[in-house]
């Protein structure tokens, strides 16, 4: 017999208020189908936890032709490429150019933002910093969120559809039995050593660095603080590097006969990052739908995991919206099929960029050669650089 | 002391009498240089032995605007464009479609039987059958090639340009000390199963196909004979395999749904076909320049071979006719680095076929869909198809 607890009842009941459990909420109350939010971390949590943000333009437009906010086109930089450097020498892939699309930087906790205001301003239901929540009765009529709020009142919602949009180590995923899912997964024999330092952009655009050392990533957040990376083995500690051996490590990584340096200043995050590429199949199980991290995960080298989990929300919203008008399950039938493959065609991006950038300590000179090899076909081929500047914008829907 | 040789000079001696070094021979001839080819196997032997043919339109050009013949253009099938077949359904690459050129279905041996006819016309020095060849002197101005020719009189050459065209088995790789080379290679888990058939062509283009069972490939040779290869363990044993079971495999490695039937007829030869990666660098060591199969050699999958063998001979008759008209060494020092920048981009592009196509045996759930979701991602793409087509056509040089 467990404590009494306050049922609400709801069209959507949504775990998870990162970018796409806000998204799809808004996107569902644009349409006149209500939703309630639960997220465990509290609001400031979020919005002040540093996240890389590269929006496809897709995922501008959800912003902006959604009514979120435009406040990605005033306050995120468009950028209308990337350098590709090896050999030390870079060479730009115009985005433009190629497929006349461009990406913006915009950092996922302001894209949270946007969305907790939209939410707020529209009188959305998110209830944050809630504490035991459990998903149950999955392949019943009546999928059920148990929480227990910030101020320790216990909940349970009944609806009709739950997402789970808890990202990787949620309890949505984990509450499908195993035998209904299959996962699919690699991993990486490297991650990246990552630091934010206060200091003004080191290229104007982001640059994509390939050497005999290893990757680099001098990424950027805003015009005083910068965001850059470099391979590192995933047994490395942050701390056991002073800051005088990060910038040299960094800095060999870029060196070249054109002399470009890197913009030097303090150093005020050191972060290892692990990562795999990650897909659970199927994104359903009973009246339970994954979307975004809580279904499948990528390496960051492709910029996609934000990117995915709109994409993953647009396409879940469209087919929440059929069922509710005409309680066909078609769409959502269709949901994970439809999600999944783009997903793997992410998946694919990713591992792309992953393999062609980075240098692995066991790669002998012939899978070192050939990796320059597809680099310089790449430059050198309008067609092989549209195909990746495609892939880095974004594939039409 | 050894057996009185016959000392015979030319400006250019080349080891290897296969395409590489006909071409180079003839190329040389139109040019006012002469040469002398030396070659271990007879006519008969190369002019019979069943070697694949797809040529570049860049290998054609060689061909008919050099002078050598027309008959690939008449005897040969142009093909504008391949089927990606995966998942059971059949993807066509439209190769003029997507990048305005296409390629040309021609045997190997046909192209030998041209050049070596094209060397006879103009009275060049080829010298079939000898045994015995050695090179020496290969850091002296005057390199040398000692043989035993077909009537088993021994001979010398004095040249200026030593050229090994005598493929990966060949003497003149090996004659290049191995503190001065560096081997950069790497296995496949893989070899191909291959068949000649007497039958009619399956389907009008040649057909890749990847399915969970492995790669097959479905080939032609000319209107009634076909080539059929598909993805085997390299310690399989042909003669362990009935026909009736090779139609069975083949055929399950292209079923789908469009109900795809191979048209079968006797099988009068199977073979085993090894391969890996394998680049020489510098493809020269002193008077000695490597060309062809002698200095690299590509998996089968992306059809380089000859192709690379041709552009290495292009690029080392420019080189070889410069410093005879002006005795200046620039284009012959920059030989290495200028055909190697192509041989690594087609063993960037053989590799990329290779791992897109095949199914490794040890390959995990994510490893295999993230194929399919690059495969997909290929034909979805105009950039990646044309990406493709590019490669497989061949680039400029």
């Amino acid at each position: 017999m467990g404590a009494a607890r306050t049922v609400l009842k709801t069209k959507v009941g949504i775990v998870g208020g990162g970018p796409a459990g806000l998204m799809l909420s808004h996107l569902l109350a644009g349409a006149g189908i209500e939703s309630i939010v639960v997220e465990k971390r509290d609001y400031e949590t979020i919005r002040t936890t540093h996240r890389a943000g590269i929006l496809e333009h897709g995922s501008v437009k959800m912003l902006t032709d959604g009514g979120v906010s435009n406040r990605v086109l005033t306050d995120g930089h468009r950028h209308e490429g990337i350098d590709l450097r090896f050999g030390g020498i870079s060479h730009r892939i115009d985005f433009q150019d190629l497929v006349g699309e461009s990406v913006w930087l915009y950092p996922q906790n302001e894209v949270f933002v946007d969305l907790a205001a939209a939410r707020a301003r529209d009188g959305g239901d998110v209830r944050w910093a809630v504490s035991g929540t459990e998903v149950l009765d999955l392949t019943t009529d009546t999928p059920k969120i148990r929480f227990t709020d910030a101020e320790g009142a216990g909940f349970e919602i009944h609806c009709d559809i739950l997402v789970g949009a808890d990202g990787s180590q949620g309890v949505c995923r984990r509450a499908i039995p195993a035998e209904q899912r299959r996962e699919n997964f690699i991993e990486y024999p490297f991650a990246w050593f990552g630091i934010l330092t206060e200091a003004p952009p080191s290229a104007p655009e982001l640059v994509y660095a390939n050497s005999d050392r290893g990757f680099a990533l001098i990424s950027q957040r805003n015009d005083t603080i910068q965001r850059m990376y470099f391979q590192a083995d995933p047994t490395e500690n942050p701390d056991d590097w002073t800051e005088e051996q990060i910038w040299e490590e960094l800095q060999l990584r870029v060196d070249g006969p054109d002399g470009f340096e890197l913009k030097r200043g303090p150093i005020f995050e050191k972060t290892l990052l692990k990562f795999r590429s990650y897909v659970c199949e199927p994104l359903r199980y009973g009246g339970l739908f994954l979307a975004g991290d809580a279904g499948h995960t990528v390496p960051p080298t492709g910029a996609k995991g934000l990117n995915l989990a709109l994409a993953d929300v647009q396409v879940l919203f469209e087919a929440i919206e059929s069922f509710h008008a005409t309680s066909e399950k078609d769409l959502l039938d269709g949901y994970s099929d439809q999600a999944l493959a783009r997903v793997w065609r992410a998946q694919n991006f990713s591992y792309w960029m992953t393999s062609m950038l980075h240098t692995r300590a066991d790669a002998g000179p012939f899978e070192r050669k050939r990796a320059l090899g597809e680099l310089t076909g790449v430059v050198a081929s309008r067609h092989g650089s549209a195909y990746l500047a495609e892939g880095y914008t974004g594939w039409p829907s």
